[in-house]
């Protein structure tokens, strides 16, 4: 019987790890996807276009935008980036699942647009991982610490704006929650009921 | 942090196989347990108390009934039939699982106890499928068989009322399925989101 996949927005504070936790599902599993995003800025040294980023002139962009191929987009830094849709459709009907590592804001723009996307939210198992997780990259001013924290805290309130909670007090776990997560939402009534029905002839 | 258990109710046509299926996930995983009935008849040999039933007389039974310790009952051939709460809550409380495998009247029974319990259904591959597999007991007349397969057909019809529709092309792979699900509930922002604003002094 063929089951359709599912796509899935996964967000979380700077430092919990979600980056890593999709990047395990999908080397794990072939039906597991993460999104390539679009973007308007230029490769950098051994970038790959359609591996890293698909990347495009603005205007290329600026089109895209219009003829509404993008689940969302925002500007950075003066460049754009965005979701391009036809890929992650096309993926789903093959019966594959899609993964968008993307923070609230363009999620929620992506749930607007697709209301069948489920929305996850990661979190870490105590803030004092978290922050040490954030010194662990040894790369900032206590006071950088200090402000990412305190700017994680403020984002892991819109946690309550998610489908799911996962905690991820281990990568390969959190990788495989967010996975039944997935593969759940596939085998609810409301996805399975007319391919049942058809294939069963009710 | 702590992920509280959640309990199944798994139903499907007769000849589905959803034993198998349920009797497969709770020998592959630590976690997840057959609930266990209560009931008024005799043991049979070879019948253990606390493993195929409870055995209670008549007396017990209806004392049960009486001090709301059944999550449902029913009569059948003379005899009580009931699935007793406490260890189903003892269970979950422990952050383990639980599978009810109930007919439909009594899956719809439990839910309306117990409001968080997640209502699956089997479904066979096909009819042609379900039929083989009645066949393949090789225990019963033509006329038997073309009786239970239309009770089969009018049973499918309330797939409706479920939550999720497994499909079983295989034992294992339904069983998976099952497992996804009942990890996916658990991690629902509902159930997880006042453990981890404890948890993180949000």
């Amino acid at each position: 019987m063929k089951i359709k996949g599912v796509m899935a927005v996964v967000s979380g504070p700077s430092g919990v790890g979600k980056g890593t936790i999709c990047t395990c599902l999908a080397e794990k599993y072939d039906d597991f996807f993460l999104s390539i995003s679009a973007t308007s800025r230029s490769p950098r040294p051994n970038e790959i276009d359609g591996v890293h980023y698909y990347f495009k002139t603005q205007q290329e962009f600026d089109e895209m935008i219009e003829n509404d191929q993008l689940l969302e987009y925002a500007r950075y830094v003066g460049k754009s980036y965005g979701t391009p849709k036809k890929p992650c459709m096309e993926h789903i009907e093959k019966g594959e699942n899609v993964i968008l590592e993307i923070e609230v804001q363009g999620g929620t723009k992506v749930k607007e647009k697709e209301p069948n996307t489920i929305m996850i939210f990661v979190v870490p198992p105590s803030l004092e991982e978290l922050e040490s997780r954030l010194r662990g990259r040894g790369t900032e001013t206590e006071e950088a610490i200090k402000q990412r924290l305190s700017r994680a805290k403020e984002e892991l309130k819109l946690m309550k704006n998610y489908d799911y909670i996962v905690v991820n007090d281990s990568v390969e776990e959190a990788a495989e929650r967010i996975r039944s997560i997935m593969i759940a939402e596939s085998f609810k009534t409301e996805n399975m009921i007319n391919t049942v029905k058809e294939e069963l002839e009710l």
